[in-house]
């Protein structure tokens, strides 16, 4: 179910370095180099299989883009925000 | 070393429909589902490791689309249209 207005706002204010943008939230990672961009974005797209739900990827040699949003329901719904922190913790604290 | 524009039409007449944009080549594949995406995107992310030569991806579920340029050259080289000629052997004839 689509989030509303308060709710986005109150999972906003629990991520790190997420940006709202429209009706998705996105966020760049920098890594050392290609390899681990790409193992990083292996491991999101072994996690995104199992809760079967997947983000718009970019790798740009040491750089990740994550851009999250439910397109059946046309906006941010809760498995973006559950995906979003799921994806910070491969990055390690 | 930086193709000059007559080298780049050739090289570009030779591929399938790759496009020509500033100093890119880029193409866009379609895929069955996210899964057969990835398994593409690794399989170039391997090629571009033995080769030295990083395209930029993006990962839209079922889409793929595969950016090369060379950067330390700040144009196109031989090194792109090999990359893309290898690329284009991955998803069948």
């Amino acid at each position: 179910m689509k989030l509303k207005k308060q709710e986005i706002d109150l999972r906003m204010s629990k991520l790190q370095d997420w940006q709202l943008s429209g009706d998705t939230i996105k966020k760049e990672y920098k890594f050392k180099d290609f390899s681990e961009s790409m193992a990083f974005v292996v491991k999101i797209a072994l996690e995104a299989e199992k809760v079967q739900h997947h983000p718009d990827m970019t790798i740009e040699y040491s750089r990740v883009k994550i851009v999250l949003t439910t397109y059946s329901e046309e906006g941010l719904t809760s498995k973006d925000f559950d995906l979003a922190e799921k994806i910070d913790t491969f990055v390690g604290a």
